[in-house]
């Protein structure tokens, strides 16, 4: 009766888009071979408490290698409406290949909700490996080039304006230091990923006794979840991943923005390599930056998937809900955004060239208003009254017409009698560089010494060596 | 050199992985007819200004009705590495098919940065049409439940505590009110999409003086964008639909977060149709609300391609930019999303059934507690002290460990001596109901009312009689 | 026991945190006004149906007006740990001045539930108006500079390419263009906050018969909500309004990022007023635009706001939660926010000075080289052909090492027989921005045009003629 | 003239929003002791290399505790448009104390960009023992709570729907085992927290040979920043820690979802103590869980802070830009959202009482049909076979309308004749839950094991030791 009144094509039988909608397989097939590995480890596990004969288990093993040819032979055809997701996918098949009858002992005391997440935790540790490599590479890139290119002068900006002089190795390391700390979090996420939840059931846990140390040893975890109802409900560690990625698409968005505001025709500081530059359908003049605006936008994808999964699982109840489902689709395409981005960063960065003249030329005197007020202080004077004092010459060079290094040492004692002849020699962008030659600081020494902390902190605590 | 230096895959000539990062016909081939139907339209105004001829034109159209007819057969074949964007893959095989003596005068005056959004336009303003229409069918479904199942009574619940009684129309109604304001606001959102930007050139607008008003009305859009620079770098109408979105789903996250607690054995209100539901791989007796718990974890999704996309744009230089291209993927999905969401809360309120008994068991006299204060105003004591007053006797029911209603008129006389022999009618979940008879309450004339009203506005400016 | 075993402070008598964390009354008391007139004009309609005396009704009224006055004389005591939201606060103080037995008497049918939305949207609407206003002014201060400086040429950018020569007036008129939906779509919600809550009780509706229609009309609402459990659980006025304003915020974004980039050093187009720059502690020559930068930074504040609540919503059960507390505090501050942006960004263009000069050196030829591909278009060339053309002839200049228009017309024709001496006349960067004269184009009449029918567009519809 | 134009109250010279829009210190005030803290021990590291006498720094020392004293006795007046920061206060009123002469000297070589992030990293550092010392509060409650109620037994649900049974203790571990996450990562966090950018100039590091490593020992810190471009620019520890409590929250919210629908009267497994609960102004019965509610709202909060900032920064410029004060007011919120909100977790958690005799009763026999299943798997039965069989005993025990521990033996024969009298024995939700005794499984030994390793990683690496 419901179905006469407001049914039409809802028969309470099927709904075609309900199927569709509630399907993970053309996602979570990315998983296949995690998802055999597991299902072997499990069955070993049970063969040793006795649920599974050696038989049995020796025929699990084997079918599902099979399984694992057809995955990697592209040969595998999943069922259209009955392969619902890939743990159901693999055991159709197993059962079509070794048996029923013992391709069905393969489940017992386990579901799919601890399933997909000892998949996901698997697939997402060897991701972490590839990430890190990726890291690597680019910030070798940026030691090589630090090292290679520390002569270069460029001005250092605040608010977009010219501050002070800095060298172009020192704006390469700050953006090494923003990635040494994504490696550094990378590998702290790592520990919490590579947990073991198999063995978990559905929420309460496995009734036959089995190891489950015993089994995450088997899979190379680092350790066990120590609860059954949070391991198959946990999704953190898709959310750790996508807050480590969205921070670390936000450092390359700010490095983005640095290049193509440098490769303006106004700045003129870099030219990008044609492999990273698209042209115009309409303007036959134009060499755009597209790699470098990709970069820029893809770090608004990435956060948008942060976003999402968090307000997904917001407020749900406790354990297993079907809203876990959304996190797969997320953590799939960020680990690809982050990865592709990191290896374009690489080349972009690799390949653009550098133009040490424009660079040169964009420093102007005013730059160092800084170096004239601190000159003052080394004679004595309060800051707060050189920075006065340098103000005024600023202003009186701009009032003048010329440049603040062309007024004679006459007109600046006019403005202030305490400047002395070797003022002069203020006006030198090489030595004002020197001067800042603390840690972290501009000078050639100090630069030196970031490049080689960075390379041994890269190197510090690598996941390859753990594995 | 750099190439020695840094360099190892990098050589400058070209990069695998950029390319790929770079081309977007995997996901804008989806607009190939909108893209075939504009590049007519486009060539038709050319012929107005002689820019081609009539021979030209013919074969122009005729080629592109091929490419068509190509891609509706799925026989169109991408070239990889070549076919860039759905653009660049349709002019190349114009080109092929008539000759690119002729088709290479498309594109004069055109650029990639006008023709995307006018295919974009074109095609979401198609997607508002189906959405209207599922949002349509939704509401249809709410307004027939509520007309057929009027004399249901219900617990209404503020803070999921039960606080008065309440009709299952009323409820239903209230759902209703808010997808009535998501197809109000799409109508609104659609004025803006239907807004012609071809003719805006790369940025700067046409030179050859065709009009954009007879481009525009040729392709059915309601007006033409007022400014060249915008036009191209307009993606507001995205972003609105994606707030759009984002609050429908946000409506529809409530609509399940309830469905999922009333399904639930302790309150046991409704049950879901077979379709609507799954069961578990390892506890044989589940049958869980899946597709509620989806729509409701996918409202983060949704929102999650708004917080991407707004991330995305925000703060870049005006006109096109290549972080532009991010706003496709997420509209894809996000209008997917949405009209498969509309269609299965339609399913699963149209099938779901209805437990009136146990609806009607969870009411409890306590429900009527305000009724009983009521009561006493009306006999003219102030609320603040009749809200004590039936504070007291919930207190008193409480202590004695009965149903405020099998407390005897003596005993809340006890309470409070203005209470006479007719306070026991305040006990009927019924006359409750009806009290509360003012627009949108909660008496069977006040949701007849609610019914009509919420047809009519339906109704009342639907896309599909503008078009 | 409870308490023995794990309570320490926790006795279950009180936590002092958690008054703090439930009170809402240091931000809801924005809504004095509002609270009192909703209060007067819900015991007028309790007067209408006889729950109060006329006597009773004026002594409502007269110590209401008395709270008010308190409110705006800021002589009304907030009773700490008593007073925890506005509606308490002045009810409590209606008391102490008119006496309980009638004060007593207001609350009758109403909750705080329907109480605090009305509130809000009173309040809100009349926010509207002076967003409008801030808007008004905003366009107009565009119009004025478009006019005024309509002969000002720059260059215009894709990708922050040179790409081709537009009017200064025209890139104003594109933020222009992205204001005026700003103004149009907060009409439209407009709309959607200016209904009525009022006579929905805590969830269910008024027993005892007032009309909501006459309440509404008092309160000068434009129409009744239809259902009382969507009035009180409905928080799509407050979604809708922090949408717009996340809207207007990345609209306002990318007109900071375009103004900072033109007031940097390098590209010297414009010059802030010293009014919205800042200046260094430490660097004595700087002038930053901290107005540009914080309008930026903003819009990412704007967009957290909405962020947060849409989530703070997402999944919560139908009907009033307290989660629905959380929408106040976001929407205070979005409205400020909003407000002071447009106020900044309109006294920063206001008084802006342009460098015409600068800007014009920024014209550089090969700008025009797709004036030059459209040059041989005119002579029957396919588009496609031009553009290569085109592109062999910047590649010629570049090689040579000349501008473009330096080129003779022998070189030209060298690089293509079809150039002719007219060929010349093509380098002319005003004819360039006259040749695009259709609608939205460059040309000075089309952005005549576009500055008419901007103005005509914030006229109509004003908000102000409908209150 | 251009005010002329388009002035009006625009004059170029001040505008009072402008002030107001740019000023911080209404917020930064919170960071007056790590303000002077940090100029302290500035002046100290000028002192040691020569640029101030010790006369000199003394009394920079003597005036700077003078302030301190102030802002302690709330005292310290702010002088409104002058005060702009905490800084310029505070050095405006040294030099008001000790005289300018010496109070200027005190900013040489340094900025108000890396003393702000000083002074901001000095703080959070501190908060962050606060919010461990919450942390390891609710988690110590939740172990003794888990240690005292072992015993009772409840329905563990996935999807909301009755699944099999667990131990109210295991249902509190899980949160536990989440909320250990949380001070695992607080204490990462914590190690970035704490670096020191002083030294680090407006960009470009110090001139005047100061150490940066003695000023970092002498407040505290753990390590010294590496680049003083990325020092001043840095705000990812501000990120972090909005991601941290981002995800805290969400861990609260779900806590929070679950007492919720526990507290309805539908379930009825707990009571909130009334001082986690507030009433109805307007029905008289209503007992609300105010504060789950708020906990589980304010994760949007939390979240949206996350939102705005993250998008506040991206793709900004590298370096200082004034974007970056937009840091400070949602870090100081979201520290106090997350405090209040353990400690409310907290209390709520130690105070409620839970009905064992309602969460027994909600145990169904359906609850154990994996168990019958299981039973069969324990006779050589594929567990796919036996999953069928059991839900075959579920259909039937429907059908006859029966609990299913109320079908008899031989009933259960005709379904499959592989159940023999054993079998009965597993209906009963103590041995249920015993079986599953696998490491984190729901057996009392597993569930005491949960308890001991809690405790244990709480004490784990505490920050408080290193400090």
């Amino acid at each position: 009766m419901a179905g006469k009144l407001w049914g039409g094509r809802f028969t309470g039988a099927t709904d075609p888009i309900m199927t569709q909608y509630n399907e993970s397989i053309h996602f979570d097939r990315a998983f296949y071979a995690q998802d055999i590995r597991g299902s072997i480890a499990y069955a070993r596990a049970n063969l040793k408490v006795g649920l599974l004969t050696q038989h049995e288990f020796t025929e699990i093993e084997r079918g599902l290698n099979l399984v694992l040819k057809e995955w990697e032979n592209r040969t595998f055809e999943i069922k259209e409406g009955v392969d619902e997701d890939i743990h159901t996918a693999n055991e159709r098949r197993l059962g079509e290949l070794i048996g029923a009858e013992i391709a069905g002992k393969l489940h017992a005391g386990r579901s799919r909700n601890d399933q997909v997440v000892t998949d996901m935790r698997m697939w997402l540790r060897d991701q972490f490996l590839l990430l890190e490599k990726h890291l690597t590479t680019l910030l070798q890139t940026i030691t090589s080039r630090s090292a290679a290119e520390i002569s270069i002068l460029m001005p250092g900006y605040t608010h977009l304006q010219r501050a002070q002089p800095i060298r172009w190795s020192h704006w390469l390391l700050m953006h090494g230091s923003f990635f040494l700390t994504d490696i550094q979090r990378l590998r702290e996420v790592y520990t919490r990923v590579n947990r073991s939840p198999l063995g978990s059931g559905a929420l309460a846990g496995n009734p036959f006794g089995i190891s489950r140390e015993s089994i995450s040893a088997d899979l190379g975890f680092g350790s066990v979840l120590p609860n059954s109802l949070a391991a198959v409900s946990d999704r953190d560690f898709v959310l750790e991943t996508l807050q480590w990625g969205s921070l670390l698409m936000s450092h390359i968005s700010r490095f983005a923005e640095d290049l193509i505001i440098y490769s303006s025709a106004e700045f003129g500081f870099i030219k990008l390599a044609d492999a990273y530059s698209t042209g115009s359908s309409l303007m036959p003049q134009k060499k755009n930056p597209d790699s470098l605006e990709l970069l820029r936008g893809k770090s608004g994808r990435a956060f948008g998937q942060l976003a999402g999964l968090i307000m997904s699982i917001k407020g749900i109840p406790s354990t297993y809900n079907k809203d876990l489902q959304e996190s797969v689709e997320p953590l799939l395409d960020h680990v690809k955004t982050v990865s592709d981005s990191l290896q374009i960063a690489t080349g972009v960065l690799a390949t653009l060239s550098v133009d040490a003249a424009r660079m040169h030329a964009a420093l102007s005197p005013e730059m160092l208003a800084t170096d004239l007020a601190e000159y003052l202080v080394h004679k004595g004077v309060p800051f707060r009254e050189t920075h006065h004092v340098a103000g005024r010459v600023v202003a009186l060079a701009e009032k003048r017409g010329v440049a603040m290094d062309k007024l004679g040492v006459e007109e600046l004692r006019d403005v202030d009698p305490r400047f002395e002849d070797d003022v002069l020699r203020v006006f030198d962008y090489e030595a004002s560089v020197e001067r800042r030659d603390v840690t972290g600081g501009t000078s050639r020494e100090a630069v030196k010494k970031q490049i080689e902390r960075l390379k041994r902190e890269v190197r510090e605590g690598g996941l390859s060596e753990r594995v």
